[in-house]
């Protein structure tokens, strides 16, 4: 080997990530998943299933034990060439720095907020209502009618709600009740029950309840294809997929999250659906196999299918 | 449910997909994985493993059985502040329309052609070296000088090699010999053995030979960490990393490539490397785990580290 290398110049490192933006052909629609951030979960807080378990699973995903797992937060654009829907919002400012990037990545995927027509939210979290409002209470979508299942604005929208929550989720009934207030004002906030066409022809409302208790999947149906955007059916996916039953803190009603759970992943390897998921790694879009008593994530592939510009 | 849905504006659908590069950081450098397109492989044509075995993988993987992988075409820069180097070049003109994006994609990543340094090349097939020169016979980076392995050099820039070659493999050679021309004749091509520090300090050639004669693996050391971009050690990984004994067509020497891709994921998963891989699904990277007798791969998740800027 001799040495022919030049003097090499001296180039700035680029360090920038690529955009949070992922585009997605389903049917005659193209979704658009859209990265908000990352949620750390502790995995110790999930439960339902044996340490030994979670053990197992974190190691299958490489995840090193005891140690909080970055939960991608997810939201997406669903474009049917007349109207634009947004399901979730994101966390804006409510949820620490390691959220908040919605509408950045809303502008790298070429839309605007005024482009957006409909919000639908799976849940009233703050990671998914939380980046509809600004800090001074002003609405980030002017033209968007933000829609929510009954029971979850319900509940969420009642102050003595809070009352009766751990101490650490006190402050999610503030948070919602802040994010919806200009909508509210505006009458641009509707609610919606489980079985309801929300977008006539498009969407329908699935009932996910348990996690809240309005939790809804939106099935999004075009040219004959499925797409179920399913929520938060899971929060930690390496453990909660494999062991359907290990449920999280933050469940209002636990028993009925793992029930709901179950239920849709079985519903969604039966059907076949396209998935996309508030807290599966970004862009949280994939399919689900069954194994053994439990399932697994096949991600969606990068690579342009042949309706999309690349 | 009322309907307080206003007559939605109409906004153009955008069709886009996000850019191909994705950053990571590694030790002290910045590796930026940059997208080629992807190639269609026939897993039919993989041998090694029995025809359940092969439908297993795929149905694991849930690829239609019976039809074309797309494996995704990878290279990456390696920036440690003191010069940019890539890994491969992908295909430019040589290869079909699903290829040839690496200089798009390289501009999106923030560089310039100029900007690269030194590259290496895992092999001289058209998806590694094709990239490097136009169709007119002008190297694409100036600035470059471009190392591949002795063996490779003396087996692919010999014409004599298309006799032994079937005939959908004859071409290689004069696209390696037309590829790499601009830059000998420039004195800017230059070739290593398996254990030489390419970039002292920084990135040494590990044996891989099989797939072709100087096939090699190239391992970049950075404040103690560990990263092995492999090149081709894998092609349709849903099958070769359950069955490393699965071996494509174009293999020049089959066995010895088999034993390769053993020796190369059982150290791999030994040393606990992170991946950089040329056809594992994009960005490439990874980590590897034993799993059975065969292992798996789990992908870099999305999410910028806090080293990185997003």
């Amino acid at each position: 080997m001799n040495s022919l290398v030049n003097a090499p110049k001296k180039v700035a490192v680029q360090r920038t990530q690529a955009p949070g933006f992922f585009r997605y052909a389903h049917g005659d629609v193209v979704v658009t998943a859209l990265y908000d951030g990352y949620v750390s979960l502790d995995p110790m807080t999930l439960t339902g299933l044996t340490d030994e378990e979670r053990a197992e699973d974190l190691t299958r995903q490489m995840h090193a034990l005891n140690a909080d797992v970055d939960s991608a937060v997810n939201a997406f654009l669903i474009h049917d060439g007349k109207q634009l829907i947004m399901v979730d919002a994101g966390s804006a400012h409510v949820a620490g720095p390691t959220m908040g990037k919605l509408l950045k990545n809303i502008a790298a995927a070429g839309y605007t907020p005024e482009d957006v027509d409909t919000i639908i939210l799976t849940h009233m979290h703050p990671d998914h209502i939380g980046g509809i409002t600004n800090e001074q209470g002003v609405g980030f979508f002017p033209n968007a009618i933000v829609w929510t299942h009954k029971a979850d604005a319900d509940f969420w929208l009642d102050t003595n709600t809070a009352d009766g929550l751990p101490d650490g989720e006190k402050a999610f009934v503030q948070i919602a009740i802040d994010a919806a207030a200009p909508y509210i004002a505006s009458d641009r906030f509707n609610t919606f029950a489980f079985g309801d066409e929300i977008v006539p022809g498009l969407i329908t409302a699935v009932d996910a309840a348990g996690h809240t208790p309005g939790h809804t999947a939106f099935m999004v149906t075009s040219a004959g294809q499925n797409m179920l955007f399913w929520g938060d059916i899971s929060h930690i996916p390496a453990i909660q997929l494999p062991h359907p039953a290990a449920t999280i803190e933050l469940d209002v009603f636990p028993e009925m999250a793992v029930a709901s759970r179950k239920r849709v992943l079985a519903d969604t390897v039966k059907g076949q659906w396209v998935v996309g998921g508030s807290h599966q790694p970004f862009p949280g879009i994939g399919r689900v196999r069954q194994e053994g008593e439990g399932y697994a994530w096949v991600a969606a592939e990068y690579g342009a299918p042949s309706s999309l510009d690349d």
